[in-house]
């Protein structure tokens, strides 16, 4: 059996040498603290700062415990966040795939729309940020429960409403489907939330792979599937191609 | 400029996906909810345990966060804690060096005495456990200066108090004593304390090297050091033989 992990025994001894006395070290401080190389210490203090678990003070430099840590939240992004970081990309999806773009997180049991981008066409549309959708029944929700397993047995354990007759309401068919979507790593969904329409969408992620929103776009079944009734190739790659910038850039901005 | 540290990254990933929902997962919805391989996720989840920032439930095998990331404390080893890892260590190196052992951890402004072998001869002594002794003055203290930035800034921003005409009073001599400490890994003091006797303590420490208590001899000068004055090699690698001992069976044991 391996041992344990140097680099996040560092980190955890990084932590506790944090709050310690008056909470505030400077990078000399505490790689001599610890024993480790200046280089070294830098590099677990600016992961530990991406992950929220680290705050250094901008003036002093100085380094001190990260209200990620005392406050530790479940990590889904909240709409702000998520809308601020995904918009440009959320607007291209809907560009390249034609169809209507929206970006979910969950709530309590829902999908929570933080985002949507109107299909681009003249149609009437009406914007729906902010409201629920069932995690079930809905490419957004489905991805969100496939990478929760929690989630995934409260909605289980409840009664999933039948919103079509395509809707996955039995234990094992959800089941065998989030396990699908896992492998896949992207969801569909075709009538089962409403009839004539269909959906596709993909994880956000954030450090760590920790799944933090989804993506995706939802249409008429005509447009959005081919003749077998399966997504297109194409769109599905859009929609996880995007997902995947979205990730990038939550990397990034951090 | 080197790019985060992955473990880290997944490491703090697994504590979010703990604190969402109920908080209990598997070893499975862990791997499935980020991704990884269920070998990669159980070495995390080791670790994380080890460091008690996660704890597995020993009937239902399931995980959950730890208290120790709740209340995040200094991670300095309690007394019984630290009394019952290494008493046995300390009475090996009482009677490998005929001196008296003691085991220390600071307390406030003091190092506090958790644990005292007595010197293995015949004379009258007492038992000092729960006493209080000078951080500067004294072997135990000086080591757990010499990694405590933070504590070591307190003290020097009082007035030691010169207890002997050798005891290191000033900033510019603790500051160096301490920096030689760390770059030695091992304190000695010379009459700085109480005149004719002299110590030398080591640091015992936990996961990612970090410091949680001090473990030292005490006794005559003539005894401890050689006719220059400076502390015998043999009796040095003693005690830290000895804190080295205490500290392996401190990763093992958790």
């Amino acid at each position: 059996m391996p041992g344990p992990i140097q680099s996040i025994e560092r980190a955890a001894a990084i932590l506790r040498l944090l709050a310690r006395g008056s909470g505030r070290l400077g990078l000399a401080d505490i790689a001599a603290g610890l024993g480790l190389a200046k280089g070294t210490a830098h590099g677990l203090l600016r992961t530990l700062q991406g992950v929220g678990f680290v705050h250094q003070d901008p003036v002093s430099g100085q380094y001190s415990l990260g209200d990620a840590l005392s406050h530790l939240g479940p990590g889904y992004l909240d709409a702000n966040d998520l809308r601020s970081r995904a918009s440009n990309w959320a607007d291209a999806l809907a560009a390249r795939s034609g169809e209507a773009v929206r970006l979910g997180v969950p709530d309590g049991g829902s999908v929570l729309v933080v985002h949507h981008v109107f299909r681009p066409d003249d149609t009437q549309q009406s914007l729906d940020v902010g409201s629920s959708q069932p995690l079930h029944a809905t490419a957004l929700g489905k991805v969100l429960l496939a990478f929760d397993a929690d989630l995934a047995q409260t909605v289980l354990s409840g009664a999933p409403e039948p919103y079509t007759r395509r809707t996955l309401t039995t234990g094992a068919a959800l089941s065998g489907a989030l396990a699908r979507i896992r492998e896949a790593d992207w969801a569909a969904e075709v009538e089962e939330f409403v009839p004539g329409e269909a959906g596709v969408a993909a994880p956000i992620r954030s450090f760590g792979g920790l799944v933090v929103g989804a993506i995706g776009i939802t249409g008429a079944v005509d447009r959005l599937c081919d003749t077998r009734g399966r997504p297109r190739p194409a769109l599905v790659q859009s929609v996880r191609d995007a997902a995947l910038a979205v990730s990038r850039d939550l990397e990034t901005d951090r």
